[in-house]
């Protein structure tokens, strides 16, 4: 059992091609006991910013918990705000980018790399 | 891509033995496409209400999103508040209890039941 306060986790910043203004905490990651199948992330998007505009072969399970923003895809954007969800099948492409006044904050899951295949 | 509204989606009481004043959510469950390798639902305790005490061969990974609580281990309680992260191990014996005047309310991902063996 791990009971984890996710302000204390390190906030690092997303260097990725692409990505703007965004930071991500690891807060249950892949070395932590029971933590075999899927870890958890927080992201920030700060107003402006963005994630990149990509795609990859994993899915990503996605609760907004502040800010307001848009998922954008190549159909168009859709808007995201706190108690949204939001399934990104593996393979979409897809950016979240913050549209508001105030840092845009969601948790997004992902499979463990090396649980099921 | 699933953009969903997590006050839409259906409040299912919890009937466990062991279960009081617990409700639960499937935000993202197996039938969404992409979700493969788990599936994340949403709980909410009335104050003095718990889940069962209990244990099982598989994980759980919560955020907590609002109210006050513990989470009850054979080794003592464990408080938590928004902003918490838990990890339950396999076979952790756990029980989560509202233990404010507001109600408990956090994510639980679990793998999805055909994934990962």
């Amino acid at each position: 059992m791990l009971v984890r306060r996710a302000d204390g986790v390190t906030v690092e910043p997303v260097t990725s091609e692409g990505a703007e203004g965004v930071t991500i905490q690891w807060l249950i990651n892949e070395g932590d006991p029971g933590a075999e199948h899927f870890v958890m992330r927080r992201f920030e998007v700060v107003p402006g910013g963005h994630t990149p505009l990509h795609t990859h072969p994993w899915e990503h399970e996605v609760y907004v918990l502040a800010g307001r923003g848009v998922v954008a895809t190549p159909d168009g954007d859709h808007a995201i705000a706190p108690g949204d969800v939001v399934l990104v099948a593996p393979r979409d492409v897809h950016q979240f980018r913050c549209t508001g006044d105030e840092t845009l904050q969601f948790l997004c899951l992902i499979p463990a790399p090396e649980s099921c295949g």
